[in-house]
């Protein structure tokens, strides 16, 4: 394929997008297909001639679609959002096409510098304390990483050293091993100090573990990876307040924030606690400034050598929506899962299981596991809307989470009524 | 932007793409920019209005363009390739407007099937031995992972993870810090086995390897990166034999075979090797078929819980290349490589390095390592051409690697006479 087939095809590959997001609404948001319904569809070899592009675009609609979750239908309420939007999209396509590999600043200056001005302004956004953001000489700074496990390994990971070149200086004779065997990481039953938890979106109390942390000089990583898009709301900012006491902060705009996945933020009060740990020097990357100190090989910030110029993503969001847009759709999402809270309530056969903080409802049958179970059966046969459950304590729960970028309040109305439709029957059905 | 003004942006930035791959010959391969470039050039926070797109597009060719290095360039030789190409770029395009998170077989079904599917065909390509393909009811398979080191990390993790529950297993009052104090990974100076080292493209002997870690029951990981993409023409295929004895495999598609960053393959011939280090079940990713035996939950097999739909760039590619199309670009390059390597030879100031095997030839002017050192400076100032230098031994090396996807042998005349030029100024001033 060359230039001029591109141009053509990358033309109808785009009203293809255009087309597939707007008509979502009438597809249905969770296949009917079963296990290794694929394989048999297509050849058990790839071609030795070339296919035409007609063929696959055709099978991906034959092959492809049936077999998807579509994440981003309006009557898609499961998991947590992953964001999508248009300006991301037209940023991948440039970050595809100038398809360099940041590793090092030398690898393409423009990916490096433009990830760490926009860390800061996203920094900034949120109002992270100072010391967070890289400015032309703070210690600190920002990074994008694939996703918050990675986040949080890094940050483990560079705890780890630290603590053990500490405790080695002190007592040069301890084994890395000796050491290792004693290394306790604190957790709670959701993992690190959480902001968000995935199950009810609960939030640690920063303030009161924060000082202990700064007082038994323990590395405190903070996740905030779907609710820390709210920050960027003066009204939600208080959920983020004690990040001042934290050594490392992460969050997902490739959650919630418009931002196409992947996309995850991380800020470190001090870069040089991640280069200790991670870095890496083979002559090969080596270049001329790197010793300059003025500038940032963020393959030592990571566990890949290997990065795309995911900032543009970054860039053109939040120039096309403004903070201000930004804002408003986090609040619509707020607001929708709100007004979906207030129709549970006024339904005396359910009940709210956790308090509604930003876009996630916890809700269930009261009585028995059983019944909540068995109205989660229904709603999955029925396909019309997605949403999967948890367990809080000992109870059954469904989750039900803003979503999409597109859903309004006719489509929440309309899940609800679909939910207390399958109740009526279910209730119906138990008493029969 | 609503999906009536993506259509009108989408198709400018794919013309915009196409302008740039068309015109990138023309653009100087490394940047100008001096470290902390950008960041006067942009605002210091992000905007509180929306910004045009006219605005962002501007500053693209204003502000980015100037600060990137080309490694799609022709006249790109450093490193090893990033592969590129339009059909990748097109189901980049479709991957992220479905915007799916593959990170369970329900989570979107034709994500993780295409993708189980997509790595048998490339593992045929490479003739893998069977043990290592998932088919219909095979105990291996293969997974993308983001990066080569992603791949080594959880080869590790599995390998330790296995060994200790063997060795607990044998001895049930052994501490896990007992044993990770004792367990040992073999690498050579390059790191795990590898064919084609990043350094000289050098070949670990699997023949050797392999049988003395069967015996003494050591997890073999074979790191191919760069040169796996070559393994799919049958004249290279024996720089792999030796892979039957390996437990894991892995090589980057994203390097040489067109299927744009980030695409790393990685084959097991135990999934269970790698469910059971990484298995995580939190009730929210829980779905009906799982227990079933039938179906494959990728975030099992990783480090992260999110995963785009990387194994559609993989679809278009074989489609739209055909596995003839693959391996006539792969001799393609290979070919240019050999045309270097004579280039160098005829001219009795230099020499090779190493031995030429695939696209990277390692040469330097003979004598001190300070005229090489020397040579390259002239080569990086003049910013004509752009490669990077590595250690083979005690000697410094240049690395002339064949990268870009259009890059002819016209290209390659050109940049060796644009070298010796630079030599025969650099050698007459070292005269006076």
């Amino acid at each position: 394929m060359d230039a001029s087939e591109f141009r053509r095809r990358g033309k109808e590959m785009v009203d293809y997008v255009a087309d597939y997001m707007e008509g979502i609404e009438g597809r249905q948001v969770y296949p009917d297909v079963e296990p290794g319904y694929l394989r048999p569809l297509i050849p058990t070899t790839a071609p030795q001639e070339p296919d035409t592009f007609e063929d696959i675009i055709n099978d991906v609609e034959k092959i492809i679609m049936p077999g998807v979750t579509h994440w981003h239908s309006p009557y898609f309420f499961a998991y947590f959002p992953t964001a999508s939007s248009y300006p991301a999209m037209l940023a991948d396509m440039l970050c595809g096409a100038i398809g360099c590999i940041g590793f090092s600043w030398a690898a393409s200056p423009a990916c490096t510098e433009l990830e760490t001005v926009m860390m800061d302004w996203l920094g900034k956004m949120l109002q992270l304390p100072e010391a967070f953001l890289a400015g032309n000489a703070g210690e600190g700074g920002g990074v994008i990483q694939g996703s918050a496990s990675e986040a949080t390994l890094v940050a483990l990971l560079a705890a780890r050293t630290k603590v053990t070149r500490r405790l080695q200086a002190a007592s040069p004779g301890l084994t890395q091993a000796t050491i290792m065997e004693k290394l306790v990481a604190y957790s709670s039953d959701q993992v690190v100090a959480t902001l968000g938890t995935t199950s009810c979106c609960s939030f640690d109390n920063l303030l009161e573990v924060g000082p202990i942390c700064i007082k038994e000089d323990v590395w405190l990583h903070i996740d905030a990876a779907y609710a820390g898009s709210a920050f960027i709301c003066p009204e939600f900012r208080p959920l983020l307040n004690g990040v001042e006491f934290a050594d490392s902060f992460n969050f997902n705009p490739h959650k919630w924030l418009l931002v196409n996945f992947d996309c995850s933020a991380m800020w470190v009060k001090k870069r040089t606690d991640l280069t200790g740990a991670f870095k890496l020097d083979p002559v090969y990357l080596k270049h001329s400034h790197q010793d300059s100190g003025l500038i940032t090989d963020y393959r030592h910030w990571q566990l890949p050598l290997g990065r795309r110029f995911r900032s543009l993503k970054m860039w053109f969001v939040f120039r096309m929506y403004g903070i201000k847009g930004l804002q408003a759709y986090i609040r619509k999402h707020v607001q929708l899962s709100h007004e979906f809270e207030s129709l549970v309530q006024q339904d005396p056969r359910f009940e709210i299981c956790a308090e509604v903080t930003l876009g996630l409802v916890c809700f269930r049958l009261k009585g028995s596991n059983k019944l909540t179970e068995a109205l989660l059966e229904r709603i999955n046969n029925a396909k019309k809307i997605h949403l999967v459950p948890c367990h809080l304590r000992d109870k059954f729960v469904l989750r039900f989470a803003i979503c999409s970028r597109t859903v309004e309040s006719a489509h929440v109305q309309l899940a609800w009524e679909h939910i207390r439709g399958l109740a009526t029957e279910l209730l119906k059905a138990e008493k029969e």
